[in-house]
């Protein structure tokens, strides 16, 4: 932690502030310099509320010099971090498409959207059983009933299941069904909830806020480190500006940024980004030629009558030609899709 | 639900944007415009997803011209809402003050703050028990314990208690002890904790998402009242913006904004919005001056070696004298500070 | 126009919100909803200021139905610009690449990157000579001896020239060097620059300001096209937002909205939005991905010494190595690197 | 200025850092901490880009220590700048109102206004001749006649005049009827404009853009005092932020903020902070709370037919209200209003 004093700060404040700083356990170095004078104090815990500092007399502002995360970050691990459940992998060389509907609605719905996406060479099938309205009047998800259908679903077709958890009564259940947590991103700082995920013996994919920092994100990601949970993978899906023309700003510009930060795998979800099916393609294409580790697609064969965020969902067709496409992006920068 | 069609829509296209509004339940009116053809669409329902239009093609933009909160809305109930706990109104003339430490840590220290909350005639006592904090590290909370000694405090000193709830484990034990639910910034939109706040007996106090838009705080609100529970009051904390000198901005532009759309009470809190000390007067002032129904300030009697938060804590005679300024700034708009 | 009443709008309170909107010039339709009575008012004046019609009582609110920009929108010219400078086409099929220093630094400098520019096959050249700089005691560019070399340059290696236009004083000057004014973000509502710049004979690029909304972006090209400029190409180089670990959000999401909503074609800046080089890279192929028509980027044969953005700069080697890889994302997507 | 390195920073990049550092010029300190190794670098200039050192390979991070401006700062001036013209103070323990319309429109409207500003005890009468607007087809102010009207207004009724200036061009014009320029919101960083007002003997009103960090406010205030003129006051008027409800986000909190970072005066202007009638007073009244040293707001006796913010101009007679309510705000903390 670096401490700057007040050009004008009085022998007496710089002592009142040495002392402070060796009660909270810091050894200290100073340097004169021409106008300010700076105070170095090592061994600053992740903890830390710097404002302790900040607030006396004579300080004229206080930075942390170490990250608040330590497990999440490159630092801590330089490798990537690669996530493999049953044959697939997450990070690394490769990249992980997942795929399927915003909800799951119905056996026939989740069997016809699994085999496309089977057909279409991916293999992390996705679909929520419960699910995150901002509205209460609107569908809330078929529960159980749907992680039972998505499960068959996914065995029929050779495919691993991602899922939405939205609270720690639902963790047990959910891991009877499923290979993935996700973390919507509402939830992203719902500290209990991710505490638990912690403990848990499932991969967890963690979405970003709407408004949190690429900081308190790798901090929740930390939580679940901490617990000793090793297999957690982040997802941007797009922050809120003041932009009103689009839905979300979709935040590629995170990813080369996470990747520097941190050695866990970022996918991107260009459905929820853009909430508009027309901006869906170009918005993953974007996401690949950024350096993406995979990416979260919606798709329904019926959006018109989808239970659920039908407007943001591809076609089928629309799917495969996409993966098309991103197949050969992937070339262009050296990643494999296979 | 007006929709708007592009100038060049075909005949073909518009007949099927109407046929897809009669089949949602809709009834047409049609007007044309020099430029523009408007058609309403009458019947909405509050959970409409108007992307399903939008996408059709021939569809230049959708508005809705009902809000999605119906309970919540001024054009639902009229009056003010008034929450009484015991012999305290929240809401309409009265000015409500909430006060007390950020974290319950000591009976000495928890009972020494009432006494101060209680000198000053302010009649609500905050202090957390489960702690939201943003680093795995952090002290997260004295739990249980420190809930019996908080209502101890309180019922020695006359006092209503408020404290925050994280998850719905929590609800029972809370409602044991407190008097008020304080849903936390980061659980704005953690909406399977406010479906179930919305089925307890306790007045609840939703604060503000940091990125949360004022409708979506309306629609969290909505989510209580649809489950019975009328006792809603919001809390304004401050938002995230890009300036980087103050820690949230506080929007207090929001207050009037939500005495406009809703009857439900507006409190500010500006010990988080600025997070230091010498911010939290001038803040709080503001926000009276601005018409907010009550405030929550945090105070400490020795903020250096507070578990949390220290360094945005008022000292008792700081408070005091806070106390006096808002009394005469709420006699100048025509307020009661008793 | 929609105008929106209250669900308890009394009879007289209508009747003076029409008898407003009939003395503003408009002409009524009104449609009697379940909750909502609706007002189509037909014949908005581009300026029209919907406020004056929101304040009135009885008024829940009011939409406008047409876009407040006219000649930039996609309905008024529905193919895409192409603006041509002698053999170099911007819009359309080709993707445009622009390159060279931040700063015009010596004759020297400038031929060197002139080089480098001409052999990637890169045909658009450019460098600043008057620089907008936050803080007065930075280099504020060569000036009219800059323009001259870059003149020069240009003109032995067969490039066009681009170079931002400051102040409506330097208009002429400029034209006398340059093929395309460009417009910086901070001067994207600079109101009187724009307009003289409409009445000018060379081609704009309209950088967006970093908290410049699509719609505004839109209306100040709006300011040129209505004075009879009708080569403008807008520019993307990054929003302001919360996020603190980025310099600027790189808004790719704009890329496809502009597409739908407007002719005008639309470059990608990544060096400004992330300056940092080792991002610079990751987003140019993220905003060909995205669908921009072009992209602008710094480069520097000896950044460490450059007068001005030089950890943005990519070296010669590495923006060559980029070419390469934006060939074949350009032809993923069917679009030409020549 | 501070450089962290990296955990694992080789002695050869350490090596490097160090002769880059020395190379601009730095005193070099080094202190050992165990994690990290700091380097303290001494005689850091204004404008040195920190970029240069972060994208050395073996650095963390790099923090200035030192505000980029100097002459806005407190420590360089600790006692408030107080503002003269003629009779009238702003800055210090009054609070200068000022009010008026928002565009001249007659001779008739300006004087019936300045009457109503004069008989409040307002002593500076505001109103623009050259008007930013976004449309390129609203009204564009009445120009040099309506400086002379204002002029002759303002000294019929013993006022002082504010009014906006556009572009260098009409600095000198405008010099020869108002009192004090102000510089709109979107021309903050128009450098060109705001370095030749810091040659004009006149005072200077600073907008803050909407987007415009508080840092970089001061730091176009620093261009003006660099150039000269002393005479510089501040003035808040809403950023852009998520928020759709209200136009833009007031930001009271920057006052406390700006008074501790700078010596310079900060007014504030609830009327295009909220563009709407009913929200300028509670917002007025909160300005001043927060410890804002003047007010501007616009009035209008006729405001539906007002050639521009007409929905924002409070009546006469809501103007004369508010002014009382004001008074008795700033004696409850201890501030004059005349």
């Amino acid at each position: 932690m670096v401490v700057v004093l007040e050009n004008n700060a009085t022998d007496e404040e710089i002592q009142n502030i040495v002392g402070h700083l060796e009660n909270f356990g810091f050894s200290i170095h100073k340097s004169q310099g021409v106008q300010r004078t700076i105070i170095g104090a090592i061994g600053v815990k992740p903890d830390f509320d710097t404002r302790k500092i900040r607030i006396l007399k004579g300080v004229y502002d206080v930075y942390r010099v170490t990250a608040p995360f330590k497990l999440a970050s490159r630092s801590f691990k330089e490798l990537d971090t690669v996530i493999k459940i049953k044959d697939v992998e997450i990070g690394g060389k490769n990249l992980a498409l997942m795929a399927g509907p915003c909800s799951i609605e119905s056996e026939e719905q989740i069997f016809k959207l699994a085999e496309v996406v089977a057909k279409s060479g991916t293999k992390i099938l996705r679909g929520g059983a419960f699910k995150p309205r901002s509205s209460p009047y609107s569908f809330q998800g078929m529960g159980e009933e749907g992680l039972k259908l998505i499960r068959k679903a996914a065995d029929e077709f050779g495919l691993v299941v991602i899922t939405e958890v939205m609270e720690i009564a639902q963790i047990d259940l959910i891991a009877k069904y499923a290979d993935i947590f996700q973390v919507g991103a509402r939830n992203m700082q719902n500290f209990s909830l991710i505490k638990e995920l912690g403990k848990a013996k499932l991969p967890v994919m963690l979405k970003r806020g709407l408004s949190g920092t690429i900081e308190e994100w790798l901090m929740s990601a930390e939580y679940m480190l901490a617990q000793g949970n090793k297999n957690v993978m982040l997802c941007e899906r797009g922050i809120r500006t003041f932009e009103k023309y689009t839905r979300n700003t979709f935040d590629l510009s995170a990813i080369p940024v996470v990747h520097k930060k941190s050695h866990l795998p970022v996918i991107a979800d260009p459905s929820h980004a853009t909430g508009l099916r027309d901006q869906v393609a170009p918005m993953a294409r974007a996401a690949v030629a950024a350096g993406a580790d995979g990416l979260m697609i919606e798709i329904h064969h019926d959006p018109e009558n989808a239970l659920s965020d039908g407007p943001q969902a591809l076609l089928p067709e629309q799917y495969n030609t996409l993966v098309g496409e991103l197949r050969l992006i992937a070339q262009a920068i050296g990643r494999d899709l296979v």
